[in-house]
């Protein structure tokens, strides 16, 4: 095993100062499932997250006469709460919006989506199948602390598919602009890999790498691997499917479809990074997500805290005083106040930029200078022309346009009605140039580019919603794509947490390992 | 594209004298998920099923006043039961059970499950998320005459998942018995075939048959296919996940694993040929299964056909008239006899061949060689240990042993309680030797060995039940694998159907095309 340096908790204070940690590449290579193994293990690298402390770790009523300001009622700062109270601290949790759960969010008939300059009221039918993930949308069967509290908690959980082989990838300058199923172009790709190294083993390319035995083996399995006939060649597989297969309906079940040579196909990057999508380890099978809809989880841990919460309080200001916090802000019109032992931040960077506050000069610069991805979803009802049409349940296409992706429903499957996403871009010009668009244009653009994948989204998809994070008051920003440093620390009494300080960043378990640290903090501190 | 000579339905009665079809070899493949691309699409196969008919291929009220001897109200027996009536034929259903659905079937609380020689009582606490199918368990999602009568009739479907990287792959011969999280092995063999091939295109090994540029891009996608770093080496990726991932809260994320050298664990096929079974056609992803249980559409057909259905009528001899068939059966103690027009025989060839029939030498003869496989499965009732301790929510464990797969429940996540199963074998001396086990020792043998796996077996399964498919009255096996030759073709008025006598053998859908077909012959009969 080859260790990162992995720092304790009591190391991390010492160590975090001159890290160049590299969360950022680690982020970016996640989401797309690609590059994170090599360049993110180099034993250079300091890993600033260390161990992850647990509940199990703190001593029980260690909080007892403690008082505890959370600001924000989002993943971290419901959890930190939840946890903290445990422990025997007083906490008051402050909330801008009249509901909690932060980003996590899900929109149904009637629900209003806010943005700083729009508004749009949601016109789907009113059936609770018929929701819209308007935050995060699914969580790796690794993410166990969020788990965990889902199977504490009740919330029911369900199948999210990532890797549907009847998906589509769609690059419009190849094959004439014709969306290809996935799975023919993962069979190919796997059986050309498979023939070509079985052929550069027969010419003895490899011999200093491998044994007699080894290359017999070798060759043997990539039989198995690409489905390569008895000569190690690739002559097509049944992997790939059969023509017709685009429409149901129509299938040429005797028939196979001839490989397509990879030099016909393999041109930017964009098949294969999509491909390789589905391998990342926060990507891979299996994914979940709560039945009826992410809020789900939100709502229950709002009821857990309940009597810690105030909603509607929107804070103005952070200020210090020698052994404690005292938090400005202003609920219903007027200006209150809330003093505590111990602040507990969890307001997105762009969000906490904008208030008054006493921390150093150091966490400041940090927190302005902390970029958030621009993040755009939008989504449509329709008749589910995906699953009648074209044997499609759940999971995700991919065009190299604009929206980027397609997400059909993973629920109900068999239900007239679905509601299906025609974008899911983040960062870059795709994310920063529909968030920039008033919604009504991001429908329309979503609709002429979706079709390009499904035609039917010009015809049977209506009743369009978005939800562009950058715009979203109190949000400000998908997720943290910063690399974080001084707010890994205490600025004094207070603390921060958010997924935005955590390895996991975009995460909701990043939330709640972020959370964790901070309550760790706290716990130290009245510990020591 | 390349054409396996496609047969027209007119072509086919023909054709199909003289072929040597490739079907078992085609179902042997598609079940590992291997080897059936270019074996089974030599240009000199004939495919003896040619295009599908569908019943937009019939004309309306052609089969009135005409009447059909469904024998069997499997799937087969009872979609061509509804499409026949459809079509007005008069339609007379005989099942030898009490309950139609034949193989698909689903037990719960209470249920008896009977085999010739024992009788075993569902124990699972009474509960309708705590099933056993007994039968077939998934879906393929192309599967679409199966999908398109569940849209039909209303019967929700969820996910079924084939391929969660959480799962474990066991060889007791191997990695000192230890079982292996699959997508450490998976990581592995990507990043490793990547590498050498990358090695071998920079030693000019495949300048025959790639251009620079072609080798350049195709490093490239290597990298992201296997997770190289910049030099296209494998040095190990985050896909391969961390140490102390086999056990839930001992996560080490800021630690990678080092990768393995191929020759230290690429065997006897064991491996390759586990990881490659969720590429095959019909168990890729997304792969789907009926809320509540299997026989969730069994009984949602039996509703369509019902006046047609007539239960505990055993059959004991067909017999041939000029223009009919005489069908003897004993119900209720008493003999009785059916006249129609037309039989349709769906019973399992083993069933079949202790009749008494009138049927061609030819016919008897493959009736009685026919083989079909020797499946077992064993179901515990436990606290659903998988999903608590190990992060695994649903997919499937294999092993090298007798019990060959473990599955976890893809339903109702979360949950206290699950049913797993702890063995599904088939074919060979897996399921030959599971089969003649009795009852309670084939639970000991599946804790015994799923033990290896998950020491959680010994102590927290419970209430165990098997099903051993040869051993059950009116199936009398798994599902067809010999090649099916004469029964394709009439025998006078007798029309043969069955999953055996399909592409899809084993497959539920492979039981409606058989319908279909023989609806198709039907049809033409009393168009000619």
């Amino acid at each position: 095993m080859r260790q990162v340096r992995s720092v304790s908790r009591r190391q991390f204070l010492t160590a975090v100062g001159h890290t160049a940690g590299s969360n950022a590449m680690l982020r970016a290579a996640a989401v797309l499932g690609a590059g994170a193994g090599a360049a993110a293990c180099d034993e250079s690298t300091v890993d600033p997250f260390g161990h992850s402390p647990r509940p199990e770790d703190w001593p029980g009523d260690v909080g007892r006469g403690r008082t505890v300001a959370i600001l924000g009622a989002g993943l971290a700062g419901m959890s930190a709460a939840l946890e903290l109270t445990r422990l025997g601290f007083e906490c008051t949790l402050l909330e801008a919006r009249e509901a909690a759960g932060g980003r996590t969010r899900t929109l149904r008939a009637g629900d209003v989506a806010s943005e700083f300059d729009a508004e749009q009221t949601c016109a789907f039918d009113a059936d609770p199948r018929l929701y819209f993930n308007a935050g995060p949308s699914r969580i790796p069967h690794h993410h166990e602390l969020l788990l965990g509290y889902c199977r504490e908690f009740g919330v029911p959980l369900e199948t999210f598919t990532n890797d549907n082989r009847a998906a589509r990838l769609h690059d419009p300058r190849q094959f004439g602009g014709a969306p290809q199923i996935a799975r023919r172009l993962r069979a190919d790709f796997r059986g050309q890999v498979a023939a070509l190294l079985a052929t550069a083993i027969d010419r003895g390319a490899l011999d200093q790498e491998l044994t007699a035995a080894d290359r017999a083996r070798l060759v043997g399995a990539l039989g198995s691997f690409g489905d390569l006939d008895a000569s190690a060649r690739f002559g097509g597989s049944e992997r790939a499917g059969f023509p017709g297969q685009d429409r149901a309906g129509s299938r040429e079940r005797g028939t196979s479809l001839d490989p397509r040579p990879l030099s016909s196909w393999l041109d930017d990057g964009f098949w294969m990074a999509r491909v390789a999508f589905t391998e990342g380890l926060d990507q891979q099978s299996t994914m979940l997500q709560p039945v009826g809809g992410m809020d789900q989880i939100a709502k229950a841990f709002q009821t857990q805290i309940e009597p810690s919460l105030t909603l509607g309080a929107v804070i103005t200001a952070l200020r210090k005083r020698s052994e404690g916090v005292t938090v400005e802000y202003e609920q219903a019109g007027a200006a209150r106040e809330l003093q505590a032992d111990f602040g507990l931040v969890t307001l997105p960077a762009p969000v906490l930029a904008g208030l008054t506050t006493d921390f150093s000069a150091e966490a400041r610069r940090e927190i302005g200078g902390f970029q958030y991805t621009s993040a755009v979803r939008i989504a449509f009802q329709a008749p589910r022309f995906w699953e009648r049409n074209h044997n499609i349940y759940g999971g995700i296409s991919w065009t190299n346009q604009a929206i980027t992706q397609i997400w059909y429903p993973n629920h109900d499957f068999g239900a007239e009605q679905g509601v299906v996403l025609g974008a899911y871009s983040f960062g870059g010009a795709a994310g920063d140039g529909l968030t920039a668009q008033p919604p009504p244009q991001r429908l329309t653009t979503a609709v002429n580019q979706a079709s390009a994948v499904h035609p039917e989204f010009a015809t049977e998809a209506s009743r369009g919603i978005s939800v562009a994070w950058k715009n979203v008051p109190f949000q400000r920003g998908g997720w943290g794509v910063s690399t974080p440093d001084v707010l890994l620390q205490p600025d004094d009494r207070y603390y921060f947490a958010g997924e935005h300080l955590s390895r996991l960043q975009g995460w909701q378990e990043g939330a709640i390992l972020s959370a964790y640290r901070a309550v760790d903090g706290i716990v130290s501190a009245v510990s020591s």
